[in-house]
């Protein structure tokens, strides 16, 4: 690959691509709506706009970038087919994407990842090709799996037209929050690879230069929050257990990091118990499905980790694919 | 009461008291959206259109009945507070409608009604009296206690402003479903006392005469479906034990049922396992917490009670109030 084909592919997505592809992913995926509720208001003392992106198609807000992605394919690279690494939800997005456009593809997955996400992926005609997360690189194996049966990686966030189609939630939020003629001073967004937030941090900030943007992680695999602080994407060992599947990124992605670093006002973090109590809160008061990764951004407002008095917040739910065993041990716990 | 007085009372809503409750609520109740799932399309062979009033404040469709009728109250009924019946949604409903006016309410709730309807309700500052749902009747408690205490009943369906508020449901449903240019060929919706689908019915016929209307029951509580083939009231037993807390009435209401027997297709029913395996579609598929009471017109779809194949059907989710302990249970089963 020529240098240049290296600076096309890392290319930052602009304003004007999050707007294509909205309009390239009308009737394709759902708007979701922003909610609001009582008991959450109440709790915080702020007013808190909810993003229930749990409630896409696929079950994750990764449906809009795989399939602003994989629109944009030629004839030839579509009659080649895909290939997806993922922990479970941008392999289920890719995997319907995929046949919507009659495409095949291949997603690489951790044999760890949730049985309904496994489930679900080859329910939409994938073929899945299984790995240890622990013991070897999911890229690597990708990379290895496109130079036996070639086609298209469709990379998880480093890549501008999944930037770009993940930025139409945040474009949804400011056409929302725009109506509601309010002004947010605040946004929070679960934070794995980043792409979700650098997206929408930027569609945001184009109509709402004043609104702070926040990732959220799990503690142990806070890597944004760390390389925000230092200025320079840092990596986290990544050997603690986590129920956030979505999140268990140990690096930041490349392009996502320097869009980060110049978009977001800081990183925060919370615990398994803030996640937990909030999939919790999600049930008993949002009537949500919250997968755990899903989960931060209402868990950081929950626990404390940012304070809504007196603010207009938004916070985005990324996703909502959980497996029945562990939600039911959460709700009793 | 004189008979002119009652008349008033049961006189039923028309399509224009909808359309002056749905500009009386703006920015009071949730506008909710109208989902799509691709799992439950393919499931059915049709193309289902979810309204999930779970998402609504306080948990169910309630909220809009309550707050229309409660707006209408003149300075002085304010002042006098108000009493409500219910096993649950209507209460949370009264309860948080009052608190927002600043009226007193107090609540006649049946004692095995799910504890988190009961926390709820005293929780927006309600006063809740307990009683026992097969040793009297609600209704004679309410009355006395209106004898003791005064103020104004506000009735959990026969009521013309409380029909106009649920029918705002429907309203809602016609403006997304013409945005979309679709016609929808069925709708199916809960019923209890019948006020959610007799406000809807007449809202969604307005503009769509040639759906066919559905109520959706459980088995042992299908009054409405029975009366409907008989085309006069008929009761039910009522002694049977359901997890469908929300609709377990034994006999259609009186406006509500002169509505239905007019707009309605049928009455369908569904057993408690159609109703469980609906909650755990909705959790796995379409990431929402759906109560018993709630899910029973996607389980009639689910179940092939009503077959959607080929169809364009709309579906009302009407509530999310369920004990997290029966939750765990229904996702174990």
């Amino acid at each position: 690959m020529s240098p240049d084909a290296t600076r096309t592919v890392l290319s930052e997505p602009g304003f004007a691509d999050i707007e294509a592809a909205s309009k390239r992913l009308s009737g394709v995926v759902l708007r979701t709506p922003l909610l609001e509720s009582h008991y959450l208001n109440e709790r915080t003392g702020g007013r808190v706009l909810i993003k229930p992106e749990s409630l896409q198609h696929t079950g994750s807000f990764k449906y809009r970038g795989a399939s602003n992605r994989m629109a944009r394919l030629s004839a030839d690279e579509r009659a080649a087919g895909v290939i997806a690494f993922s922990s479970g939800n941008h392999a289920q997005a890719v995997a319907l994407a995929a046949r919507r456009l009659s495409v095949h593809a291949t997603i690489v997955m951790p044999r760890d990842a949730p049985q309904m996400k496994l489930d679900n992926t080859r329910a939409f005609g994938a073929d899945v090709v299984l790995y240890e997360r622990r013991q070897v690189n999911r890229e690597e194996v990708a990379v290895e799996l496109q130079g036996r049966i070639g086609g298209t990686i469709i990379r998880p966030f480093d890549d501008p037209d999944i930037i770009a189609g993940q930025g139409t939630v945040g474009l949804e939020i400011a056409q929302d929050v725009a109506a509601r003629k309010l002004q947010p001073d605040a946004m929070l967004v679960p934070c794995g690879g980043g792409g979700l937030i650098a997206g929408s941090a930027l569609a945001v900030r184009e109509s709402f230069p004043e609104t702070a943007v926040f990732s959220v992680e799990p503690t142990d695999y806070d890597d944004t929050r760390q390389s925000l602080e230092r200025g320079e994407r840092v990596g986290v060992p990544g050997e603690a257990p986590s129920i956030c599947d979505a999140l268990l990124l140990t690096i930041p992605g490349e392009l996502t990091f320097t869009m980060n670093r110049r978009l977001l006002a800081g990183g925060l973090s919370v615990s398994e118990a803030d996640v937990r109590g909030a999939m919790r809160f999600a049930f008993d008061y949002l009537k949500l499905v919250v997968e755990p990764g899903g989960a931060v951004a209402l868990a950081a407002l929950l626990c404390g980790a940012f304070d809504a008095k007196g603010k207009i917040v938004v916070i985005v739910l990324s996703g909502g694919n959980v497996d029945r065993e562990l939600f039911a041990q959460i709700l009793r716990d």
